[in-house]
């Protein structure tokens, strides 16, 4: 179910180079775990209704490193956590971010996610929009199976933040006049609160004490943070487009992410009137964009230094998602989820 | 909060009319815990977003007779609750309600809803797909403030249900083969599972013994069944068409309802193969349906008697919903229970 090299990883053995990333790092140590994840996904997802495990099979297996779930996991070993329910709630949070990733294709009209086609260019957007629902659904299934009502109420206030967010989104989406700190609202509603109810589910499912709770929720929500402005910082990345991944996605919809901002931002403290209109065009009606747009843009964010200071924030929600893990005991896990902040923020380069 | 006539009513004064329909009368009953529901329900849907209650309000305004909370409320009195929970999860049921509408319509590509234009045709289907995220969650949230495992056990299983049922209808939908059993499985999932469960939480949150929540439950189930049956008759009811209300909206979807496969039956059992080749024509294709097929389909359906027919089963169903409450002492709230049976299955004439 895991990749094939955490797998043959044996846990007791030193730690992998410090080359290996955070997260491979993570899913090594969690190996057995994560395989547990796995297979509560692959029975979850079941339903006598065929196009139901077709459709979840299709996105579940599209991948993605199930960072969410790890945090879960992590956060509850850490606590010293030692029975079954976190993997309950590690595979729960793997869902709502699936049913989101499958109801963000529909919002946003993607054709592709992950380098392929997206679930809803190939099952239609309907199906998308209810195997969403039933994931949410089911999510909450496995929520009631750990019969921990604190619990439901952390992950159930996280969904409707989530919403809020993806709504609040649409409401500035080629909006020029989008703030740095509106964008930010959408940031830790639409991503960190889901990093962040992952990770504070892990010290309540251990019940440990509110203080544990609180430290791992501010780590997940700054991690979140953190993590959302690098994905948003590689859609303009030339290192990224150098390597074949896509580059301009959000530019297409119109968004307004930090990098666009910043440099709207320089273009207005260098009166270039011009650039302004620019963004105005590009962003207001993206249907309209040209040939050559998406060059201009990313030489645009590259002429304000929008893209490094962008990486700075980062850097600062970085440093507060390492703090906030301060009250724990040192030791093999809790130096790679500090590892696991660097890695978020290290991508962009 | 609710209609002028209700709140009107002395609810120490001789029950109404018989003439009243049992759901008013219910509405009258339960007038001050329907006044309590409404203001949940306005309090929850508030959101800082400020595009979240503007479509939440045009759509919950939109109205409907709030069977579902309804019946929620009417449980759990029955039972002899005392308390306040009742009132959070019939709110929770009606958001439940409201977000699978608010998806439908995306997935249905409706224009109208109850005579005016749906929340997608005046939102976008972006904003009814998250606003339908946010009002699950927020039903959940719901759920959690009463502390209730066990209610949040039986309503996450019937949303999960619901979801599957909405797919099983999308994967029949254009599908002339479809059976009896296929279309009620659809409708025992997408619409009966949630009466089901509306009806079961009311002994549960009553605290009362297993048997009276299994026994709401089946009333529930069954009465759900009956009102669904009794929709899909009217959408092809020429006395429906006589009050100016809309007909044909199945129709033109290419909904395999029960008039439908009834009245196919009918033409397999007299070989009438121009019939057949008819709703194969209409149904699979339905955006090649033209001026003249809706009459037509309702005189092949008249034809078969498939509506009588329909309304027959219907009252099967009635039947049973009405038996489930034979272990509650006689009284003015289990007769307009007894009574609600009868006036959904009555809208048919």
């Amino acid at each position: 179910m895991t990749a094939a090299a955490p797998q043959a990883t044996d846990r007791r053995s030193p730690a992998p180079s410090p080359a290996a990333s955070a997260v491979e790092r993570l899913t090594a140590l969690l190996a057995d775990d994560m395989a547990a994840v796995n297979g509560e996904i692959l029975a979850r997802m079941d339903s006598p209704v065929a196009l139901i495990p077709q459709l979840a099979r299709y996105i579940v297996a599209s991948g993605g490193k199930r960072l969410r779930p790890l945090l879960t996991l992590a956060a509850a070993r850490l606590c010293g956590y030692g029975g079954e329910d976190h993997v309950r709630l590690a595979a729960a949070v793997e869902f709502i971010h699936t049913a989101t990733l499958l109801h963000d294709d529909v919002v946003d009209e993607s054709g592709m996610r992950r380098g392929k086609a997206s679930a809803n260019e190939v099952f239609g957007n309907e199906a998308s929009v209810l195997v969403g629902d039933f994931l949410f659904a089911r999510s909450f299934q496995l929520m009631v199976a750990t019969r921990s009502v604190e619990v439901l109420r952390i992950l159930s206030n996280a969904a409707a933040v989530i919403a809020e967010g993806e709504v609040l989104q649409l409401s500035i989406r080629n909006d020029i006049s989008a703030t740095e700190p509106a964008y930010l609202q959408v940031v830790e509603a639409k991503t960190a609160a889901l990093f962040a109810a992952a990770c504070e589910v892990g010290p309540v499912v251990a019940d440990r004490p509110a203080g544990e709770a609180a430290a791992f929720k501010d780590y997940g929500l700054n991690l979140g943070i953190a993590f959302q402005i690098i994905d948003d910082v590689l859609d303009y990345s030339a290192h990224q487009a150098t390597l074949g991944k896509a580059v301009g996605d959000d530019f297409r919809e119109g968004k307004l992410t930090l990098p666009v901002i910043l440099a709207l931002r320089g273009a207005d403290a260098t009166a270039a009137v011009e650039e302004r209109a620019f963004w105005a065009r590009v962003m207001e009606s993206p249907d309209r964009q040209a040939d050559g747009d998406l060059d201009h843009a990313m030489a645009l964010i590259k002429r304000h230094g929008a893209l490094e200071a962008s990486v700075s924030r980062a850097w600062d929600y970085a440093a507060k998602a390492r703090a906030a893990l301060g009250c724990f005991a040192p030791g093999e896990l809790r130096e790679i989820l500090l590892d696991t902040v660097d890695a978020a923020v290290d991508r962009a380069y």
